[in-house]
């Protein structure tokens, strides 16, 4: 499996908007814009229960993620295709409060809703160009 | 056919990158950052002949497109899904400049290739959902 290069991991280091791409039933794409960190190897991405994109990943696992980076918006661009592998509960509400911490400068999470269940997108990369430029 | 609304407008009014989706012939999606504006009723994204989001949307028109409002990220976010209705030569030298005034603050795209044949992929909306906040 191709591993993120250093360049995307870079990316990601950064709080970088990525545009996440999920397919509905019917085969068109839904694209919206999420929170994502990296373990070096997987694309990780939360969502919660209930929502339109681990629903449509339980039914089709391919997605795709474009993110630029805000320092050279023109020449740091990264976009990933790959597959979902997991959708799972275990360290999701550390993972949202790791992102929090990320993207808000905050330790805990401060959207969480009254029996929101949070998931984990563990995300394989399959192709994947770009990241912070040379 | 649904209307772009106001919100949305004034989003595409701004220089937002937007995250444009095209579907692979195995079905797969591919997303790629993108200039975009609207004539009011349609998006209009500029392309160049051999690409593959022109080859992709021959084949299935089926697309979607996310952006974030820079001045509200979390709040200002667009989301698109709709259909290609037309890929034309028609205007596209013009739109390309149009869109290089709007993006760079230059009155000609600088970065045309010998023997580029540019294109605009014209998308009809049919789900929209965001904008800029209230």
């Amino acid at each position: 499996m191709p591993k993120l290069s250093e360049k995307a991991r870079k990316l990601l280091e950064k709080p970088v908007i990525g545009h996440l791409v999920t397919l509905m039933p019917d085969g068109s794409p839904q694209v919206s814009p999420v929170w994502v960190d990296t373990d070096g190897e997987y694309l990780l991405v939360n969502t919660a229960e209930g929502r339109i994109k681990p629903r449509n990943v339980r039914n089709d696992p391919r997605v795709a993620l474009s993110a630029t980076d805000p320092d050279n918006e023109y020449t740091g661009i990264l976009q990933i295709r790959g597959k979902v592998v997991e959708v799972t509960e275990n360290g999701a509400r550390d993972h949202i409060d790791k992102l929090a911490k990320k993207y808000l400068g905050k330790d805990k999470y401060p959207f969480h809703q009254p029996g929101d269940v949070r998931l984990i997108l563990k995300i394989k990369p399959e192709h994947v160009s770009g990241g912070v430029p040379d």
